[in-house]
């Protein structure tokens, strides 16, 4: 299809699509004349994929790494998911020693062994800033977080379509990414329901 | 103190407590000349409130809306936590019908008349981003997301200090927010952890 064609099926105006195209985030179209290249299916999912990714608030770059593992997925599949959070979320920004790894890991229930620096390194980074604002984690309230999240990362890891390594790559990068507004959203929306609850005259 | 004063105890250089001041971000210290003001503790907890609002990825807008939330709580504890929220994440963008909303509800196992519609919308929104990748989640995992997300909820609003109303706004305000990036990075910890362990060649 020619480009006017594939904004229409994919809902995506001509300009943002050269705009894509440019970033590389889209590969190029298949060229039939100087000024003129065709499109597929490929493309339309491809946009979809960009589009749903930059909604959830990833910056070009980062999508264009979470791209880049759906096209080349590492070859060892324990490399998998650190491909994936890698793109998601790059190296994280916050630095900790290797006895504050130790500390925090212990305190999560966590081996320090079995942990990637970086992921413990974006956790002290989240309870950094909760402690700037004077907001402490209590110790209970924290064993809740991580047992629920446990469970589901649990079920998420165990429901990885490993048998296709293709569905798998796009199942966990897209999965790790995408499902975060979601349980937000259902976080938010539980403690409403319970707050009114909790509030109410009537109970 | 002193303006230089509050920079140095804060850490926030004096341009930016400048821009703070013109956002409306900081309350104005007490004049003491045409050109100098004394400012308070309070200034200095303000301060580290308005910067972890700003690391988590709160607008200015969004950070003002928060911060006028813990200044003037509403009166009625049952609109607190909407309050919050609101705060927190303004009214839905994103639009469903009553009919959409109620077979949601249904879905999610909540009672249509215990829902918010904007907090039904959020949850509508991060579905449609998913399915718009060509991600669905399948009902026994919304089923594990629902459930968990509940549980935390749950020992959330029941820690929420109502005895005390001030700091029963700060904990629901700040907590909605800046829980969030927490529990995040621990969903991504927990699911490197898992990964490793289900990819791991020894197992």
């Amino acid at each position: 299809m020619r480009m006017a064609e594939l904004s229409t099926v994919s809902g995506v105006p001509i300009p943002t699509i050269k705009y894509y195209l440019r970033e590389g985030l889209l590969p190029a179209g298949d060229r039939t004349s100087a000024t003129q290249a065709t499109y597929d299916d490929a493309h339309v999912r491809r946009l979809r994929v960009i589009r749903a990714l930059l909604d959830t608030g990833a910056s070009v770059a980062g999508t264009r790494h979470v791209l880049a593992t759906l096209d080349e997925p590492p070859e060892d599949p324990t490399e998998l998911l650190g491909a994936a959070h890698a793109a998601a979320a790059p190296t994280s920004a916050f630095e900790i020693s290797t006895s504050e790894a130790e500390s925090l890991a212990d305190r999560l229930g966590f081996s320090l062994d079995s942990c990637d620096h970086d992921r413990l390194a974006d956790v002290a980074r989240a309870l950094h800033v909760l402690g700037q604002a004077g907001f402490e984690v209590p110790d209970d309230v924290m064993t809740t977080y991580v047992a629920h999240m446990k469970a589901i990362a649990s079920a998420e890891i165990a429901g990885t379509p490993i048998a296709d390594p293709e569905e798998s790559v796009r199942y966990v990068v897209l999965g790790t990414t995408l499902i975060e507004p979601l349980l937000l959203a259902l976080r938010r929306m539980a403690q409403q329901v319970e707050s009114r609850e909790l509030f109410s005259p009537d109970e």
